[in-house]
């Protein structure tokens, strides 16, 4: 079944288009939005432009975080406009639903169960079985384009809801649900109708957001229906806001046309600016053409790295979609604040916990421009809302999960010279994280514990998420460090590249399963904490020891209560990005942390499927061992990713865990914050990356097999290269990587360590 | 001049109305709104209904903070929909501004000098010069109703514009400053015109919030204009959203009548919201009627306190408006919120640092229903935005001034008995105040430098407004106590009652000009300050000593970044609401005390303009000597309170000037936060209180005059009353409370001291 859809699929990029690319060249077609749609990927599979505002698709049941629901045993409720990509936790938005259906049934809930569901670049299409109408969606940045073919002319309606949104919880102000806030409807004529709806909650717990629209048909309702809450008003107009859900039914007259296409704008604005958004974005009703230009936007940026042609279908599949995964958010929604007025402006960051690894450094290749557009989005947040966002979603910072990330995203960009930002600005936002504490404001933005921090050199039990608020504010002191320094701050370089010591005030010298010292719980008064209390059983606080595999979250105490944030202290201990050597010293020299790697590895502690530990399959590179990196790395890839459906081990999180399998395939990996790659196994014979300034720089795997999967040496531009890492500014002048492969590894990188604060500092 | 409008104005009142109450019996008669219109009172003089979301005024240039300005050679620049009154700091407010002109100028700017100015409750009325056009005003609670006389039929026109407000400043961003973010104009009909406007800022550097406006015409345009920017565009009927000021010209047809009345709904929900609300409360075009039903809305709330026929006209004009000003905000929003649809909805607390003292225990006697209503809204704010509200305008928290005083307005409530509230849930959002620092959020709610107060005991010189904070805090934590105790939370009762001694730990005993014992600054270290830095000077920090009567602000350091908010250690070192036996004793005794008293008024050390020391004056009371407090009242009203357009002394804030002065008139003065009214000598004859449940109690002033000003003894209900004070249950009972006055004290109040915690609690 699946088979024959990409054949169909294929055709259809035969297609003159307008910006010269051929078949040949098309990176778009390998876009597959349907990997992670199943297990724990959670992603986004309908239409959507790069970085998008606007994200219409199918909305199966009312509680996926994407909308989306593989079961085909789930009814579909409808096609809303905007939602997110591969998150946890509570859904967020699912606004503006519409929903095409048939018969003489004047009811507000229409539901029905999909077949033919099929989904790529800019498209989205299945058939409402119950009444055998194909739905049919692409998308421009700001305006929706919905076509419904219905089975033939007779008893055709769609309803367009402001009501709906995903997540719906009965309970007033459940943790983490949407709620519903307000919502209008007003008919303008036959073929318009507009109005908004408006939601807070959600994940972060945001405050109101409104989404307006304005929806044009290509033909006339014959009669319009609206609704609030559970009645229904023929042939009113207008629904004003009285804090419940409206919207309303468009019913075509027999004579109607099969084909019914509607276009909607959208806007965080108002709804005449979702009119101007869709005269901007669609002047026309061409559902191909937009289809097109949205192919061809992701074929603009998917092109800037091409694989080579031995590269598998699979491969290809796996690494476009990787890409395409890693710019679907956050959403470029400058003109669309409805706070302040300065540009440019983003929302969606969800969350830089998750991005700041490898979803920004992959764009700081692929698109830099772009990535400091990002960068002035977030700085102007700071400004107006007073914190850099650690999470945002509709217009309000939150959650903050660990450590104020954004520090990273800023150091890295300094230190790969992205240009375009005001890096002394952007100081500022980060010496705000590093000293003011956000207080009851904890959960929102900032660094939460930082009294602590600050006076004690570590976050105590007297917060939660101790652990990894220590390690995570300590790399990002290192982040604050590194730009202090190169922008001559030096009382802010000392201070804080000191401070970035602070994780070894949590480092215990015990034991476990073979591996020495971990970040354990510390009191306020400096003890060492070996119990932590659980439940209460009978009047009785239970307690349980705290070992590095203990996980007091969520049995014990909530979710975001643990003392690490969904980790435990086996992968947290991994996590000093900038002093790996310091670990390893720690840890009892290198065979006692190559054992401890292993054993890592090989006992379970390493979680694929979340964010902690993406660096640490590749510390091997630290041992001057890589390739025992490219061994993990290989093994996870072949273990947890594929071109499949279920392709991702977890949520994708705005395309984090996609960009670490990109990465991965061309033999790169980045140490965020920190200006180098680290060079391992690539996946593919050869990558061209157009860097900025329009030069080329390729990885080229000579000799490259399933078998010649070890670097055995190296030459950069055809010169001998040692090093295991690489800089970024010898990536972006351009040149040459060329990795010669074999079956066995040599001595390539021995002796070779990539740089750590201890080593760099002595 | 003003004697002539006054005479016209008493006329009006002999229309019949409705309600059935006669001129004889009419209070609102005696509300002059332009009282505190010159000098520092800041009121707002256009219409409004108590505690009315909708005050349509003029706007005399653009930076007054009602809107108004006195002096007639400034410019009326137009009518726009919404104010504060009484306010300091950068303005809010002032949106959709709408101004009649003639002429043929199609130009958007428009204004003109006014003369025959008047205001009454829920009335204004003015004549702008340029065009000889008489523009009235007259309001319901979410609708205004202007109505403009054209000199002749010919070229008349009105504009309406989204664009305007107040304190507009060209800097991005300046502080308090109120910014533009964007508006929306749409032509309807001939008749119709609606839009928005969109503004963040002001002096609680709120987020942006959305007025959104429906206005209707009772004849029609014979053409329309809109604008956007600084064009004009004809005919075109809508201006969508771009980040830019919009509006809409309105020409009327030279067969115009003379005389054309417009209605105008307001809403911070919609366009459609707005439309509402002008339906609901002005289904008609009687402009009339409007007024006498705001007349009859004031007179029901004034009429809970009656004057007897003795008192003087200028007494009653001074009572009344003081009444009057005190329930103008905050305002009543509920079904208005675009954050959350919780009810009640209160904005602009404005602030309660002002209000708490005598504002909301004035409206406890007057309206103890909607006190309720607003300690609800307060709570709802807690429940969804985190925090209580200090100030909150344009739905946004902003700003602290000193400690968290909504636990005083809670606790007031509490001793009182006041139903309705959650008493429960509200001691857990003062808990809240008293236990989770704000952080970076400090300027907009909890309490700044609560880490120092928890841990020192007092706010070091680390952070701002130490000085006041710790005073304050120390008195909220008595608050806290109070409600705890009454809930039988035990455990914080003796936390913070213990706390509200922490003022001590800032009491210096240092003598100044025979005063012994001062409220100074400490550090974080315990050490005494001495000097404040000021000037950098050359290149070198200026250090000024810092004494009882230093000021630092605003000219060394900030407005708001000094030792004391507004006020001397002179001032402040009074502030102990709750213990005034301790600062006796820590005065050095009564003698001392009273001498203390007595040189900080008679050295103008005190300050009738601000709110620190609305107590002080009848501090007397605690040294037996009630006839020493009302001396100085009397003489504070005699010198400052007046019913002239300058008869307030300071910036009314929302009513607290005016509400001071009317308990003081009536005898009566509240200690907020603690069950008990002071007794001082009234100034006028009698009182007539209508308390909760239909009672009356009365304050009788027997043989009162102007010589016979010195409580000599009292009666309770025919029964000798010994207390200086009397507890609110005991007035709530109702009763007669006679005193018995004459020209010279007795010893009625000797050995009688008020509740102190130190004497309560031995």
């Amino acid at each position: 079944m699946k088979l024959l859809l990409r054949t169909t699929l294929l055709s259809l990029f035969c297609l003159p288009l307008s910006k010269g690319y051929t078949e040949d060249s098309s990176y778009h077609q390998y876009i597959d939005p349907l990997i992670g749609s199943e297990g724990l990927g959670n992603v986004f599979v309908g239409p959507s432009t790069p970085f998008g505002m606007v994200k219409p698709g199918p909305d199966i049941g009312t509680h996926s975080n994407s909308g989306y629901d593989p079961d085909l045993t789930k009814s579909l409720v409808g096609f809303s406009q905007v939602h997110v990509s591969g998150t946890g936790g509570g859904p967020k938005y699912g606004n503006i639903s519409v929903m095409p259906f048939s018969g003489n049934v004047e009811s507000i809930d229409q539901s029905s169960l999909r077949t033919n569901e099929q989904a790529q670049a800019g498209y989205y299409a299945t058939v409402l079985t119950k009444w055998d109408i194909k739905a049919e969606l692409t998308t421009a940045e700001r305006a929706a384009f919905h076509q419904y073919t219905f089975r033939d002319t007779a008893h055709n309606a769609i309803k367009i809801d402001g009501g709906f949104f995903l997540g719906e919880n009965p309970v007033p102000d459940a943790r983490e649900a949407q709620q519903f806030v307000g919502s209008e409807v007003d008919v303008l004529s036959s073929t318009q109708i507009q109005g908004y709806s408006r939601i807070r909650g959600g994940w972060n717990n945001g405050n109101a957001y409104t989404v307006y629209y304005h929806a044009e048909l290509d033909q006339p309702c014959d009669r319009f229906s609206t609704f609030k809450g559970e009645t229904l008003y023929p042939s009113v107009k207008e629904q004003f806001d009285s804090g419940e859900k409206t919207g309303g039914l468009c019913f075509f007259s027999d004579h109607q046309r099969k084909t019914v296409k509607m276009k909607i704008g959208i806007s965080f604005i108002s709804e005449a600016k979702a009119a101007e958004n869709l005269r901007n974005d669609i002047p026309h009703w061409d559902f191909n053409l937009v289809r097109q230009q949205t192919e061809q936007k992701w074929e603009r940026l998917l092109s800037r790295i091409e694989l080579d042609s031995t590269a598998s279908v699979e491969q290809r599949k796996m690494f476009y979609t990787g890409l395409y995964h890693t710019m679907l958010m956050p959403v470029d929604r400058s003109g669309e604040n409805p706070l302040w007025t300065a540009m440019p402006y983003y929302d969606d960051f969800y969350a830089i916990w998750d991005t700041f690894r490898t979803s920004s450094p992959l764009l700081t290749i692929i698109d830099p421009e772009r990535q400091a557009d990002i960068i002035n989005g977030m700085l102007n947040i700071y400004k107006y809302d007073g914190y850099l966002p650690e999470g945002r979603s509709g217009n309000t910072n939150g959650r903050t999960q660990g450590g104020s990330n954004a520090d990273i995203v800023i150091a890295d960009a300094y230190v790969k010279n992205l240009r375009g930002v005001n890096y002394h600005l952007a100081l500022k936002a980060m010496i705000k994280n590093a000293t003011v504490a956000p207080g009851g404001n904890s959960e929102k933005e900032g660094r939460g514990g930082l009294p602590d921090y600050n006076r004690l050199g570590y976050v105590s039990t007297d917060y939660v998420r101790a652990g990894n608020r220590t390690l995570e504010y300590a790399y990002n002191d290192f982040a604050l460090a590194t730009v202090a320094k190169g922008l001559h701050r030096m009382g802010e370089y000392y201070r804080f590249i000191e401070q970035a010591n602070n994780w070894q005030n949590l480092w215990r010298n015990i034991e476990h399963d073979g591996a020495r010292g971990f970040i354990m719980p510390k009191d306020v008064n400096g003890k060492w904490i070996d119990e932590i209390p659980c439940d209460i059983k009978d009047g009785v606080a239970t307690r349980v020891s705290y070992t590095p595999i203990a996980q007091d979250w969520p049995n014990c105490v909530c979710w975001w209560c643990g003392f690490f944030y969904e980790a435990s202290s086996w992968e947290y201990s991994f996590y000093v990005p900038h002093d790996i050597a310091a670990i390893i010293e720690k840890s009892g020299g290198s065979d006692a942390f190559e054992s401890r790697l292993n054993t890592f590895f090989e006992h379970n502690y390493y979680n694929v499927a979340n964010e902690p530990s993406f660096l640490t399959p590749t510390l091997y590179h630290w041992l001057g061992k890589p390739h025992l990196s490219s061994d993990r790395v290989r093994k996870i890839v072949q273990e947890h990713y594929s071109s499949k459906r279920d392709g991702l081990p977890g949520n994708d999180d705005s395309g984090a865990m996609s960009s670490w399998l990109a990465f991965h395939m061309i033999g790169l990996f980045p140490n965020a914050g920190q200006p180098y790659y680290l060079i391992n196994s690539p996946q593919v014979k050869s990558a061209t990356l157009h860097v900025e300034g329009g030069n080329t720089f390729k990885v080229i795997a000579e000799n490259y097999s399933e078998k010649n999967r070890y670097i055995v040496s190296a030459t950069l531009n055809g010169k001998p290269f040692h090093n295991t890492w690489i800089n970024h500014s010898e990536v972006i002048k351009g040149g040459e990587l060329r990795l010669k492969m074999a079956a066995k590894p040599s001595n390539w990188g021995e002796g070779k360590f990539p740089p750590s604060l201890t080593t760099t500092q002595k």
